[in-house]
């Protein structure tokens, strides 16, 4: 494929060389219309999922954006340059309420109408329903502050390594997972498609805490270090739960078209009250329910329900111990 | 709420109806201020987290730039677009220091002038402190590169599938994690609020690789894969270690207001020169002391010393098989 | 260190006082040449891994850019803002693709020529040969294509959670880590250097999931939630294959000096067709191979073969239960 070149070289051949290559550079983007047909025809000859229509889809952007406001409004005065006092105070956050306002409408109208077009329905309320959704969920947010803060407490309850509360808004990566899920379940409560778990696995990609928004979550939740934490969808969790890395509340072995099969069904564990599971625990289970109180040790493998205020460990395991100085 | 249409739809009620639809949107645009009200009193009400002051805070973005600007001049030319060669280096590294000299010097002064508000101390010497610490960090950088040196060539020296160090500092995580805490340390030892943790978990946020800054590490340090390492405050960690992915550096099990009772005692494991330990394995407790030269196997649970040159196994685990074909 | 105030401050001395902090704050700046020259020396006088040369070096940033150009070409419609129909979409795809063209040809000659040099090779066909292996990587295209069309198939047919090919697209991330690896996988089998490796340790950053480059994976590969996977450069596995995550396909423990006796040999297991490994499991070594069909549970260590249709699970662990109110 390389041009030949012949070995007693001139001047005037060295040019011919490079117009030889300039040739055979242009000719290989010649290939490029081949190519661009060969992936046009990829899409409309088979099943595919292109997304190709003059209907618009959510924005991953505007998303990440949508959440990073509401961290400012969730946490006034950590993630803005602003410098906020008494009597800016109302206004900054009127200002960034609003803001929050039109960005969420304008996703969730996208999302829904993208939704109805998918099921093949006429998008006849799409625009009004969009409004009632988005109001509905600035309307959550004092809630969710409030929520936060008690997420917030437990986490400087739990952890010997702090004693701020800055430390914890600005740095823990369970905090942050947690807060973007409050504002992604709210939207899922409130059916809104796609957006939810965009933002959840915004949140999982910056943390690797992966919590479905569908999970129920009660006050006062901590999970520490967190790389690795699964939430499935249709885990309960009560109030003041402690969980550490890598602990996954999923669901049981499933059949290979699992995905057909259990939609919609509780699939993943209920943790009562006051539990606390350490690091890299798994609990199985759409009926296996942890009492309120109890104490998970870690390494755990559960599928099964203990009684409230149980202590699990696991048997010591059995080690081989070989000594002279290993390899 | 949806307003009341007539069927018998002229030209004027559309008209109407636009106008109906037009106000029922301002007017749930009217409930955002009672929606700031709310916000606004729940962090007046309640303890709660907010960062309303005229003290200015630490600022994510710009520690952000500091480890990367760092990163520039620990890796002279690896992560910039300036080409370096021997005539321009000195002006290179001398701009990007003196740059660095001031970013840093911003945020220390912030984070300490913040911690003795938060503390209630009198800001007396909090700028000339900080100008200490300052060039206290800068003049630790020259150290910092000589013990990344070894890091790196520990990474070729474990890992088969690279003899590359340039493949090793532009894309092995455990380098990356491992360059951000060594700066985090210095900072964190000379007890710089708040940005050592920032740092590290920024590392944790690339990674999944999670070393609190607090924590000794030797020369030669290795982690291949990272996702899921966690290495508590109070770890120390001898000469040539090695770690694979998901292992735990930690403490054992915490009361429920471990927070406030165990600040500052040793809490993690000690690790010494030239030991290896494979995925999985969680290694816990403030006395535990792995000897010199071990080797621990993976997925190991292990919250008692071994004495030097012990290769520590999982007895080999009872699995059931079952056969004929799966589900 | 600070400057020695005397009690009896007047005016004059204030001011004196501020010139004595300037001076001394300035004659900390002027400690910054010296640890320049300490950096400096540091770098000339040891074995070191600066990368100070006149060849360029690839760039992090642009292949970033060049993994999301790829991705919007994947999956058109998903990532972009520009509105795609029929008679658009050719036009779109078309300039997407000549732009992909120049941006990995310039990557990918860096990345040889850099090679070239590290090895002392002469570089007499970089350029020639980038141009062949760049018109070979944008070929693979309309192939990665149609594999991909599966692995969203496989997605939706194994998660409950979702009915949503969209979703599948927009959030999870395991399609983004396969997508990423099989970009990657084209470019390392044309013996692109370090180019590959940057693009996955990107997906690793993105979703914890590390899949070496080197890796051979046939159609329909899904990966749920895999924060932690961890796919070596040896292994292959073959269509329909479902992992969760945590999962490693690994090497055996490896000699302190692997790294340079073990390069290029099989070191990291076969997954044949049909197989499911559920959350957390390991299965290390080059000769194991998992037989077709296969269902291996969670949380077990495998380090041998497995016939084909067999189904492992870990014997129920031994679990210690105490009541009483948990402390």
């Amino acid at each position: 494929m390389a041009p030949k070149i012949q070995p007693q070289t001139t001047i005037d051949t060295i040019a011919d060389i490079c117009n030889h290559i300039q040739i055979s550079q242009s000719s290989r983007h010649d290939k490029v219309p081949a190519i661009v047909n060969r992936l046009l025809n990829s899409w409309s000859t088979k099943e595919c999922y292109e997304h190709i229509s003059p209907v618009s889809i959510p924005s991953h952007d505007k998303i990440i954006e949508i959440v990073q406001q509401a961290r400012r409004i969730l946490f006034p005065g950590y993630f803005t340059r602003t410098r906020l006092h008494a009597a800016n105070l109302e206004y900054y956050i009127g200002k960034e309420t609003t803001d929050l306002y039109e960005k969420v409408g304008e996703q969730i109208v996208i999302a829904i109408r993208h939704d109805c077009r998918r099921n093949n329905l006429p998008c006849t309320r799409c625009e009004e329903r969009s409004q009632e959704l988005t109001l509905a969920f600035i309307e959550s947010l004092p809630d969710v502050t409030a929520t936060l803060a008690t997420d917030i407490r437990a986490a400087i309850e739990g952890d010997p390594a702090t004693d701020s509360p800055d430390e914890v808004i600005f740095s823990y990566p369970g905090l942050l997972a947690i807060s973007i899920f409050r504002l992604a379940h709210e939207l899922f409560r409130l059916k809104v498609p796609i957006v939810p778990r965009i933002m959840t696995e915004y949140a999982h990609s910056l943390t690797g805490i992966d919590i479905h928004p569908g999970a129920t979550i009660g006050e006062g939740f901590f999970i520490d270090h967190g790389t690795g934490v699964v939430i499935g969808e249709t885990t309960v969790i009560g109030n003041n739960v402690r969980l550490y890395q890598g602990v996954t509340l999923g669901a049981l072995s499933l059949p290979r078209d699992a995905g057909t099969k259990l939609r919609h069904q509780k699939r993943h564990p209920t943790i009562e009250d006051d539990v606390i599971i350490y690091a890299n625990t798994t609990i199985l289970g759409g009926d296996t329910v942890i009492g309120r109180g109890s104490v998970i040790g870690g390494n755990i493998w559960l599928t099964e329900s203990v009684e409230a205020g149980t202590r699990v460990m696991l048997k010591r395991p059995e080690l081989i111990y070989a000594n002279g100085r290993a390899r």
